[in-house]
């Protein structure tokens, strides 16, 4: 693993994914077909991509039963667990709607509601991503969206669903379920079909096509965050075990060849031991191959000057995962300005926070730290203000209002309170 | 103005505009050249599109303190209202940051940070708008956002900005203010230039080549909405005054010939009335042309069968504002589910949230309030996850979490876990 010194500038290299041009007509072609034949459209190209042929695309109650029989009891307790610490801290985001009043009879607020719909994709592929499904689905519950939706591609032999992802669904609370992936199941969610009514925001990670469909169908309807790939930043002083900051960079470095591992130090001691670890645990893990082509690539060891300089570091690149691996890592969680989740101390690696501690797993990559926040329950809720003015307020107002309004040349707008301040007899 | 039947299927026409492959190109061009000849590619743009030649692109001292003098006294302190009810409505929506602790040692939590530097833009032409500047600095302020830019294009003829505008970012607290406008304002905000430094987010309305600029480079940093033509809905029964319901639903078309101006109601004689009262006040209006215009396309009366049904239009349509004009508003409030802002009763004309009341002005357009917000403090903030493990806790829940782990096939995650719980002995 490369050794770098922190000189003047520092730029850490990301992949960033925005498509070709090619994949792009692909994909609005599998939109403009979709919004025109339909669910015939979804078989035709689940058929086409997924290599199975579906007489029905809707998930049935037998294969949601199925799913709890096949998997096993302690997977289902650690997911219930789960599912219980996750609701439990988005319930903590939870606001009320408030008002404010005023003597002269002005009401101001905020209303708080949920979105009526929300669809989660969930990606398929070699593995299940039971994790993915709470954290998608959980904030959306808690928030109170009464239609939960979630598309997936279903397996080319079974055409079935992972059971594991099924029985997460149905714990989390989302019971309205397809087997469709790809672009497809975008369209579908955007725009309906005869079978998937149409949500009003799509959350969840995917491909390349998943990611573009996203693109391409937002402002129709909302969307989360078109996910980079995923990034650990791990500052750390002469405390931390080198076999643990190792074991926390590889975690990342086996995502994916794109994934982003970082360690930063002003420890030459442990930047030397770490790198040595890293090439150590890199031969015994399964997906090495991964591993290391991520490391080589994307990965790095930078040593500073002073922490001060490492936390400049990592406020310049506003990773997603930070993990604080010093003598005292509350004293660092002031000055730390951009991350999307923070993770403190030896006994908290970040998988604590992938799978089970609470706070949501979604979080901004690719330094959109800097002004994008984690998954949270207001994602899949939205505010409208509240006016109420009484005629006391009106007419103690009514004339700055109309002077404003005309200062802006929008003599319309001036009329509509003037011809509220006029006496009762000259009204019309 | 037409009075519609409101069948089973209603749809509203609106216009949204997002630009021919021209004027992408246009704007992609000169995004282009800002970021590769800076200043002097904003002192060329400045010359050919708003037909003047600057020697400095920034406002200086004493073009800031002119304003002052050429401001009116009235409208000075009208502003300075304003501005502290816009303040005062937006430090309720501050949260803190909080955190969670447990018997076991876990500390879960939620750090609020404000971004470093936010960009408004400030559209020209024949208007200043002062209460646009108020609207999108006041919550950035009030965020705790330190460094706040603000951008407009200057006039022709002085090479200067409005006094009203250069007083309301004064009073608001934006300090940095620059005279260039366009797609070239946008490339310099997201990129920067040797005069402007770069911001984490842009924000403020503006005209096709400044909604398709802010489109190209969202995602380098963060944007608002791309706002469509402003909207009214009005929902009003018997008690309502023809007079003012008209005069309302004029004050939204005399913004431009795509406002669209609605009311909804179960009244047949409200309707005829309020038709006729706005041929009757259409006549006398400064913005006549525009304001015929808009009604005309955009412009509708629907009645409805009951109430009931006319909340539902009202859901169905999610406007940006909404006016309830009833015996009891209060009534229908809680059946409300989209809308931007709401005003409530005779006495809370639009142009009083538009101003003066404190809510923010700038709202989901296009239906986009089924799942947007107004504008408000946390567009200027972003959420950090916290996440600490004792290693009690982590002993408790360490073999869940590798379990977890290792179903969705990342054994690199497992072993992150797994190191740490292994005797100190064994440990390196």
């Amino acid at each position: 693993m490369r050794i770098l010194k922190i000189t003047d500038e520092i730029s850490i290299k990301r992949s960033v994914d925005s498509g070709t041009e090619e994949q792009r007509a692909i994909v609005k072609g599998i939109i403009a077909k979709v919004r025109e034949d339909g669910d015939q459209a979804l078989k035709d190209f689940t058929e086409k991509f997924d290599g199975i042929s579906l007489a029905n695309i809707a998930v049935t109650e037998e294969e949601k039963w199925e799913a709890y029989e096949e998997i096993d009891e302690e997977i289902l307790a650690i997911i219930r667990e789960a599912a219980a610490n996750i609701r439990s801290f988005h319930e903590k985001q939870l606001r009320p709607s408030w008002m404010t009043t005023d003597e002269n009879g002005t009401m101001l607020g905020q209303k708080v509601t949920p979105l009526d719909s929300v669809g989660l994709y969930v990606p398929g592929g070699t593995a299940a991503y039971p994790s993915s499904v709470l954290m998608n689905v959980l904030p959306a519950k808690v928030a109170g969206v009464t239609r939960i939706v979630i598309t997936s591609p279903p397996d080319k032999k079974t055409g079935k669903l992972p059971p594991a992802v099924l029985v997460a669904a149905q714990e989390a609370g989302a019971e309205e379920i397809y087997k469709v992936g790809g672009a497809q199941a975008i369209a579908a969610l955007a725009y309906g079909t005869e079978t998937i009514a149409p949500v009003d925001k799509i959350t969840g990670p995917g491909n390349i096509f998943v990611a573009l469909a996203k693109r391409e169908v937002f402002g129709d309807v909302d969307i989360d965050m078109i996910a980079g790939p995923s990034e650990i930043a791990i500052i750390a002083d002469d405390m931390a075990k080198p076999a643990e900051v190792a074991a926390d960079l590889l975690s990342q470095a086996e995502h994916d060849v794109f994934a982003c591992s970082v360690l930063v130090t002003p420890s030459e001691a442990l930047a030397a031991a770490v790198a040595s670890e890293v090439e150590k645990q890199l031969t015994e893990l399964p997906r090495r191959e991964i591993a290391s082509q991520s490391i080589e690539n994307f990965g790095a060891i930078y040593v500073t000057d002073t922490m001060e300089e490492a936390i400049n570091t990592i406020n310049s690149l506003a990773p997603e995962h930070l993990e604080i691996m010093t003598e005292n890592p509350l004293e660092l969680l002031g000055k730390i300005k951009h991350a999307g989740a923070i993770f403190l101390g030896r006994f908290s690696p970040e998988p604590v926070g992938d799978y089970f501690a609470g706070p949501n797993h979604v979080l901004p990559t690719n330094g959109t730290a800097r002004f994008s926040s984690p998954l949270n329950v207001e994602d899949f809720q939205k505010k409208s203000s509240i006016i109420y003015y009484s005629e006391k307020a009106l007419k103690e107002n009514g004339e700055k209002i109309s002077a404003f309004a005309r200062l802006e040349g929008l003599e319309a707008h001036a009329r509509a309170i003037d011809i509220r301040l006029r006496d009762e007899g000259e009204r019309t």
